[in-house]
């Protein structure tokens, strides 16, 4: 598994609250805004923070509340293919992670699935061909196109 | 306040646990490992993981454990001066920023300070000369000498 990061997932209670402070208060620019599900704000050279409601979150990356497991964040380690995120995660469970959720089929169109570090932290590996960086490291996102 | 971040920390109850996951069982490399405190790797252009003990954590970030108000994870947001830090983070309270702690001189021969954000998740801004990033991407991170 390379070590890779490309998009860093918060688990947030409130979006309007996150778009109040970030978009309207800091006055950052979304690469992508979903109202009531997701926001997405580059903050690197290939790298996106995502704010994603917490209601949605706890349904691919398990328990991630505010309870003493899985504190709310996940990692995204972005591949090359479905076959690849698959590989990718049993790689994770050999070197010691717990399997949170396999390979799935995703309504965005991609393939993804979770695992856990030592202390419950939540790494996604995805295969999300709507993710493009180009080479001054400026990220696109967009809903991917399955029909 | 620019929207990047350059450095991602975790709150680890149990660093030699991390290390045994991230160094030994997936194979990464550590941009600097300082036993019993934290270990730095680089997982993007310009962009570091940051396991840090929790003991350590909380000190400087506030209430990280594991309860309600604050996730244990922190955006580091690097500036060019200790000056900067006091009036980003004056800036991010304006923009409705709970103040964690004020601008702050470390014993590693910074200055930083923390502000949450609607969910409790920690920005660390932070004037750091021992972080560099050269032209491709590559990220050192050093003991700053302050004598």
């Amino acid at each position: 598994m390379e070590q890779k990061a490309q998009i860093l997932t918060l688990g947030v209670r409130d979006l309007d609250a996150s778009r109040a402070f970030y978009i309207e208060g800091l006055g950052w620019k979304a690469a992508l805004d979903v109202p009531g599900e997701v926001i997405f704000i580059q903050i690197n050279h290939g790298l996106l923070l995502s704010l994603w409601s917490i209601d949605d979150m706890v349904k691919e990356a398990g328990d991630v509340g505010f309870g003493d497991k899985a504190p709310t964040v996940a990692f995204g380690h972005l591949v090359e293919s479905a076959e690849a995120v698959r590989e990718t995660i049993d790689a994770a469970v050999k070197a010691g992670a717990e399997l949170i959720s396999p390979a799935t089929e995703r309504d965005w169109g991609g393939v993804s699935g979770h695992f856990a570090d030592p202390d419950g932290y939540r790494w996604e590996v995805a295969w999300n061909p709507g993710f493009v960086v180009d080479e001054d490291g400026n990220v696109t996102i967009g809903e991917v196109q399955t029909e």
